[in-house]
């Protein structure tokens, strides 16, 4: 159920056709508009500057873990997350019209993307090659008209540059999720999903002390509240002291949720609510 | 205390002159032999194959966080972790021998490098150039002779690679320090640091279900066992299950430690002791 369709613009990390902006295109309602950013600084500010009234962020892979830079930035800017989707990454093998998969004898993506499809890029008997991004390779391939190679990018991307897809699903792991943060100045939930519940997400610190740790989980373990992720980040100037970034199932205006943070308030140094929004079923491909 | 000295030869990540390469003689004895590799995972394997009877691996800097690649590293193979090392990150600004500060314009390294000197790069008024790593900045700058460009790396790097030190201590954050662990095949501790006490580093997985993690703590926290770091990784092809590691200070044949690990293996799907290795003080420079 989308509340508002009126003003939407969404900012991005990437090139066009970026994994990213395929997220924000089916999460969001067709129409939506999409802005690429250079950097997820960028991205973060240019919802700040009203330049755009959402964001799209990842925040964890299911293969290689958090994005760590996003739990630095969401502690930096006030922004409220007001949705997550899980997106399932899905890596196609492109390359210019006409071109056979016999073709190619080299792959160019992200690192990331080229480790995640080892075993077929060596059962195609391919060289993979490393490059900034994944849609920048998309991008590359089609401005330097080069007949012998390919790149491993989202079907997205393929239809951006005007790419053939020569194969679909080339990472070795299906069960390959991106879990993306939607982020906006306004905290009205874009779109309803009371099916699935809601979730909270919360950073906080607490007095380097033995236990500390034990007491501040307490507070939801007692009161039967699911975490459904723990995330540690450094707190710089203070070596070997963290804060901690917490996901739990629950509506921040429930009683026993807000009983649970009043009751973390006692024990931590830092308690910040970064935003409570509906819950996103992984194993579903719609939205909500 | 040297434990034993003979046929030490310790690998490490990076070029010649690399943060990792000088962590490595501050901690082993003077006269042990370094030896570089391209990846993480190549100084892993050197152990494993016999090459190097040690490595010595970055697990986390205090203000960039952990090096998640060398938590997954840990438990893909089966060495052991026989000692920590707090090394103080010094950047230095580096320069061909006879350049004055006056007459460089870039300063070339690697972009994490540049991003924790990004204030005294801004009053000497440089072009940052991100490069992929700051020794091997250091070593072009050599083997191109340009005279216009300074790198920033450690003042082991200036040393390999006979350049002058323009400037010392360029870090904009002087707590900077970096956790090395030192892993090998062997347990015997090398290096004694009784008057720290010990450290235990474990990982371990658990049923996802409502307060496992809380349970998982309280086996330390009832017995008043301190801990140190908790970092959570993905666990490949279980989308949003986690393997947790813990470090808590206490030696694996304590009783108390002992208690605690059979308490979680009552919890635990899965549970490994990574090492027990001397306690390394942080704001002590001297060895152990």
């Amino acid at each position: 159920m989308i509340k508002n369709l009126v003003n939407i613009q969404i900012s991005f990390q990437g090139e066009l056709g970026a994994y990213s902006e395929a997220a924000a295109l089916e999460y969001f309602p067709t129409g939506s508009k999409t802005k690429p950013y250079h950097s997820f600084d960028d991205v973060f500010q240019s919802i700040e500057i009203g330049d755009c009234s959402h964001g799209i962020i990842p925040i964890e892979n299911s293969l290689a873990g958090s994005i760590h830079r996003n739990y630095d930035l969401m502690l930096r800017h006030n922004l409220i997350i007001v949705g997550e989707y899980h997106y399932r990454v899905k890596h196609c093998l492109m390359a210019l019209p006409g071109v056979k998969i016999t073709d190619i004898n080299q792959v160019h993506s992200h690192p990331q993307a080229l480790a995640q499809c080892e075993e077929s890029i060596t059962k195609l008997n391919l060289s993979p090659i490393p490059e900034y991004d994944t849609a920048g390779s998309a991008r590359m391939l089609r401005e330097n008209k080069n007949m012998n190679a390919a790149a491993i990018a989202s079907k997205h991307a393929a239809e951006v540059y005007k790419l053939e897809v020569l194969a679909e699903d080339l990472e070795d792991n299906p069960l390959n999720y991106t879990r993306f943060l939607v982020i906006s100045q306004d905290d009205t939930p874009l779109i309803g999903s009371e099916q699935y519940g809601f979730k909270t997400s919360i950073v906080f610190s607490l007095d380097n002390k033995p236990g500390s740790l034990f007491k501040a989980l307490s507070v939801f373990a007692l009161r039967d509240i699911d975490l459904t992720k723990i995330e540690s980040r450094p707190i710089p100037g203070r070596p070997w002291e963290y804060s901690f970034y917490i996901d739990f199932i629950g509506l921040i205006s429930d009683s026993v949720c807000q009983r649970a943070l009043e009751h973390l308030q006692e024990l931590a140094t830092f308690l910040r609510v970064l935003g409570s929004y509906p819950r996103h079923n992984y194993y579903s491909q719609s939205n909500g």
